[in-house]
């Protein structure tokens, strides 16, 4: 019995809901082996999400093809007195055999769209729903909100710092990663760095001026205590005193030749826009135009716009809290839904959880200026024109490519957000009448006649 | 060079921000190796919040015990170029030496009231900022959100469905924890189960009726295929006719003497609190008195005060979504501040984030009736009466106690949670007015005195 790939596991193939397995059992008992299909899709969007990216596939194969149960776990199933004998030596040897096709990451979709499909023995495609879900929701999740920042940002550098509110360690983690994936700059976050190379980027804390008697002399000694070129933080007492403070420094150690310097400053708290103008003012009265700003302190997409839209002068963003969390829309109605079973279109009828049976497809079509026009849903198989978006990523259990670097994975997602038509790029709510914006997602009539047949 | 305790790391100790270290190579250059004072605390609830439950204590002190850097870690920071080679080796031989005090996990707590104050080195306290508040915060911000919905939910049954929608790995688990800490009877999540020994509560999923083509016989199969009593999902199709067939399930097994019954139903979907009523009344009429019946389906606590208050008969709740990421407030603006250096208060005096110098405790006065009176943060030292709700938890860089069973802990936090006046434990917004309730938390004149003479 193998362990699970330890990147992949939190804790291992037991992070699942109960009635995953309880089914499963149920099936095993059944002997119902047939093949199911089942989907990921987000039913609805955020009404300030005028697309998602998706995101998360990465570690979601990691996580297919690597799930096992090992004996300890084995043992604490049986020991809960409802799994028999025969049902846990058939985990004991569980390996995933079946085929997933997936959206690549950082390819933007919309409400209904298939982002990843399952076609597996159904106790094994019912295996992977709860952890499936767990790992792609995150990341999707901070990556269509950090591609709101990038547009916000319009070409400023973006930074993460995520981290501390971010929901537990992974979610810190890989928050840095769905945030650069959609092309953020860098993170603060060492560990993302150290796992994925995302540059780093770190100032200075109030504490440390704090701690010091003398800010000049806080500043003074962090600026030449780090190899190179620092940022300083100048709102621990009194910000434009600091900005001073900062050109005195600054000249200083121009004028020893000193081979460091400060880089930029930060301003974390109060009136940022008002704040970075007169810092500006002062440092350019002081000969020092090559020092940057940069801001942070509660940021989300819609201050940044408003700061880069009035002309302020900032040159970097520290995005934290809103963006680990994704705060105006820290859940996305996600879901993994059975569309087929030994061969025949499932669907349910739950009021408002209708789901749209079959294997389907998602085509996006494109003008001649390479911006997409609209998206068709269809049934896997048929051929409506433009470019399929999911493609096959593992057969029979296994992965049918290398995994892409992430900074691969990066390039293509900015080229993706390119061809968005411009009303997509708002950061706007979307319209309220249907929720919905002029970018077309219609269905084939072929997947329209299997659902009013279906169920 | 050890390894960290592996249940409490997601990265070592590089989870962290990059300034934690940057600053802690300035201090070490600086030889600063005075003690340090650091206190963690909320700054302002937010406003569907009357009070917090302190949580993540035990995580927390895990990981300050296990701190160390291992050698591939070390190499990765030298890798960087901005690290030099006596910090490194300073680094090599780290261990947390200093003492931490803090409120029991599931004590309330307000605003700008510290629930956990770090002594120590300031190298040493300072590098435990960022994950101190990233393990923290999440707990801290579950239980209180669950801790609404106990209240909610009156007595009846509450169940944890988060972990599909939680930020990952970690925060599903981690949520299972502060939910059944604050109050939760169990969660779904089996990973959760098998490492804190909370009990496991599962159903079945619209996926499993589906894949059968009669509803009657996936109920059948079902009930009769786990050991002992089972919930059905009864609104895959049509709810009331579900209902009726779960009625003729339930006489065939009685009938038979059968070992398996239905225990409860569920009710995903639609108005919830109709549907209950009719499945009420069929149940009965049908005999099966015993069957309960839970509700879920993006549930949270305002939604099952509404259930409960109009008498619907709800045995049980599945809260899934808005519990494990606190829907209505995400994060928690809680900041890790340093109080103290070199003996001398220092103070944060940046706009709207002004902190209070000094080492504190705070102590909570309760009446004749052991409802709690009002709060009172003084400097260490000062005896106002009341209790005191900080105690010291680790002592030259070790616990100094056994850690305390989750159950015991649940059981503590309804004992502290029963203390709370009559206005704390209502679920609308905070009065506007200065966002406060009526219960008092006042300042000592002492503390008073040292913030007015401090920076």
């Amino acid at each position: 019995m193998t362990q699970m790939h330890p990147t992949a596991t939190d804790s291992g193939a037991l992070l699942t809901d109960l009635y995953q397995l309880t089914m499963a059992q149920a099936y095993f008992r059944e002997d119902m082996r047939e093949t199911a299909v089942f989907e990921l899709f987000v039913r609805r969007l955020p009404p300030t999400r005028r697309f998602l990216l998706a995101a998360g596939l990465e570690r979601a194969l990691e996580f297919i093809e690597g799930l096992r149960f090992t004996a300890t776990e084995l043992e604490f199933l049986a020991a809960q007195g409802s799994f028999e004998r025969p049902f846990l030596e058939y985990l004991s040897g569980f390996r995933f055999t079946g085929a997933v096709h997936a959206m690549p990451e950082g390819c933007p979709f919309f409400a209904e769209e298939p982002l990843l499909r399952v076609t597996a023995p159904i106790i094994e495609a019912q295996l992977l729903e709860s952890r499936i879900i767990n790992i792609i929701h995150f990341q999707t999740l901070v990556a269509s909100k950090a591609a709101r920042c990038v547009i916000a940002a319009a070409g400023r550098r973006l930074i993460d710092f995520g981290m501390r509110r971010a929901h537990e360690g992974n979610a810190a983690l890989f928050a840095a990663r769905a945030a650069y994936l959609a092309g953020f700059d860098g993170t603060a976050t060492v560990a993302a760095g150290r796992r994925w190379g995302i540059p780093l980027s770190g100032t200075v804390a109030h504490s440390y001026v704090e701690a010091h008697d003398d800010e000049e002399q806080a500043f003074r000694n962090f600026a030449t205590g780090a190899a190179g070129r620092t940022t300083l933080l100048i709102d621990t007492y009194d910000t434009l005193r600091a900005a001073e403070k900062v050109v005195r420094l600054q000249r200083q150690l121009r004028e020893r030749g000193s081979s460091h310097s400060v880089e930029a400053v930060r301003i974390d708290s109060g009136d940022l826009g008002a704040q970075a103008r007169e810092v500006r003012r002062i440092l350019d009265a002081g000969g020092c135009q090559e020092v940057g700003i940069a801001l942070s302190g509660g940021l989300d997409e819609r201050q940044i716009a408003a700061v880069v839209g009035s002309g302020v002068p900032a040159d970097a963003f520290g995005v934290g809290t809103s963006l680990g969390v994704s705060a105006d829309a820290p859940t996305l109605d996600m879901a993994y839904k059975l569309q087929m079973y030994a061969g025949r279109p499932r669907r349910k009828r739950s009021p408002g959880k209708l789901t749209w049976p079959g294997a389907k497809q998602v085509w996006r079509e494109y003008g001649a200026d390479d911006i997409a026009l609209g998206d068709r849903i269809v049934l896997e198989g048929e051929h409506p024109g433009g470019t399929p978006l999911l493609a096959e990523v593992m057969r029979d259990g296994r992965r049918t490519g290398a995994s892409m670097p992430l900074r691969a994975i990066r390039d293509h997602c900015r080229r993706h957000v390119r061809t968005l038509p411009p009303d997509l790029l708002l950061l706007e709510e979307r319209p309220a009448a249907g929720g919905a914006t002029a970018y077309p997602v219609t269905r084939s009539a072929a997947l329209e006649a299997l659902a009013a047949g279906a169920g």
